[in-house]
């Protein structure tokens, strides 16, 4: 094992490749081709090349919407072996079924095939790098790089290298990814859920509690969210919302003041747990909320508001 | 105490008081005259009714930015007593500062003063309804109705009425809230924090945790969120984004497969308190993701920002 003193960034990668093109890797194919970068696929369905120009389509059409790029569309190509995929390629993403021995088998098999310049990011959410890095040669360029569904929309990646990853990988990832436009964030120490997914559940913890308890509906706990706080975490984090919340003196006297009043409400939120009768509870609370509308009908919507707010968003930067 | 059958509702209101006019009052007061209400304002403060005037004036500004109410601007008419203030008030809204006592006793001289088909609403955060209800005469029309700041741009209104508030008052309330275009939630069973700040404080409370234990900054997390997870809460609750991390089988396949997986996170996350140490992170950390910017700039960002999702959401609406 040699580490290498500085790995392919923003400046060299031109292809990437996709291993796995499920929706997760479907949708960073979309991303990278709007983007243009050329994509070499690989995915061991039967039906994958047929599957991953559906998601493709969607994407491409989703990103569009956003905005248009300012390069020319990549080209995508498909490959019918990880060998062919990698060949070439200056970043690999990883979207394997969250399996570990399938996922540390691939990721082997991946780093010993490439130069030791690429970095090969997982797109992992529930594991940490360091067991992913296990029977790699070169664990120090195996990092967790994981997107935020729907990837090819929602801009926040998630960097993670573990006790072996190398910081120089992270940094070459980082930048890569800043310049196609996402927001990736450095995590320096690992944890389950790494940090979107771990502050997601908090909060679903907490919402399951409400319904659990007989507090509030399932469709009331969600417009309560979506009509109130929810508004503000899409345009400040929670450290913020509480910054604001403290007057002129900010967080400093937030914690002064109402810190111990948090601490009380802290000490009251639930412990539930998943039982039948939770579950049929969120079942049919989740019935009445979806109100017969279809799957794709929800996540329609879901992803017309989200290209909404990302433009917003974009328009309100570029008004700077 | 006599409860009534019928408490005074969308149809009938025409005047609301304000009793308390800091900046929740303020809004709220900003809020009704958009709508086409009076509004009867009074606050103990020796520079009361200039400030509410410039809290008026600011949020006037915001609301017309959202879009322009179909009535004409109600009118402001300051007031040197409560008594004034609720005198031919067909709502009142009460936004004194959070102390029970206080509290306690502005409603039951307020209620005192009052026909009884009016309805009461408390600003309260804190507070449960049954508390506030103490010293009232008629505690069936004294209610929980929380905004979540900032309240002229936030449509969430949260009702509880707790044990002794009369359900036909809710629903006064509700439908008065709904026809001004608030999103009124009901709540079922008084809780510390209500809803949406129990949601809120639980996703903060894994916030302040990742800070603690080092996994990431301040600003990072902030940044995870509001590129991330945040984006979706703005479209979508916690269950609702659950449901659609099912697959097609929604939430019931998610609690199927991943239920165990949800269940070990939350085993997972962590139980901070606010001692010196995590006191002095937050603050360095919330230092340097403000980088200078003033508190007034910070929040013009966030309204300018929510101002313009809102339109969007609005207009999303309306297209269907």
């Amino acid at each position: 094992m040699s580490a290498v003193s500085a790995y392919r960034g923003k400046e060299d990668i031109r292809t990437v490749a996709m291993i796995g093109c499920g929706l997760i890797g479907g949708m960073w194919a979309a991303y990278f081709l709007h983007c243009g970068l050329d994509v070499r696929a690989w995915d061991p369905a039967p039906d994958g090349e047929r599957q991953l120009a559906g998601f493709v389509d969607s994407g491409l059409h989703d990103l569009e919407a956003v905005g248009s790029s300012s390069r020319p569309r990549g080209r995508l190509i498909w490959c019918s072996s990880i060998e062919e995929a990698v060949a070439g390629a200056d970043y690999v993403q990883e979207n394997a079924p969250e399996k570990v021995p399938l996922k540390q088998s691939l990721l082997a098999g991946i780093d010993a095939a490439l130069p030791a310049d690429v970095v090969i990011g997982s797109s992992t959410s529930s594991f940490p790098a360091s067991l992913l890095q296990a029977q790699c040669g070169s664990p120090e360029r195996v990092i967790v790089a994981h997107p935020f569904n729907p990837p090819h929309l929602v801009p926040l990646v998630e960097l993670v290298g573990g006790e072996r990853g190398a910081p120089v990988a992270i940094d070459a990832a980082y930048g890569f990814f800043e310049s196609i436009g996402k927001v990736p964030v450095r995590i320096a120490r690992e944890a389950v859920g790494h940090l979107a997914n771990r502050m997601s559940a908090a909060l679903w913890r907490e919402a399951v509690n409400i319904v659990a308890e007989g507090i509030a509906s399932v469709e009331d706990v969600d417009r309560a969210i979506r009509h109130g706080p929810g508004l503000r975490w899409a345009v400040e984090g929670p450290h913020m919302l509480y910054h604001l919340g403290g007057g002129e003196g900010g967080l400093e006297a937030y914690l002064e003041h109402l810190g111990p009043a948090q601490e009380a409400r802290w000490a009251t939120l639930g412990t539930p747990l998943l039982d039948a009768e939770t579950k049929r509870k969120l079942i049919e609370g989740m019935r009445a909320e979806v109100a017969g509308r279809s799957m794709s009908e929800l996540k329609w919507r879901r992803d017309r508001l989200l290209i909404g707010i990302l433009r917003l968003l974009a328009d309100d930067e570029a008004a700077k």
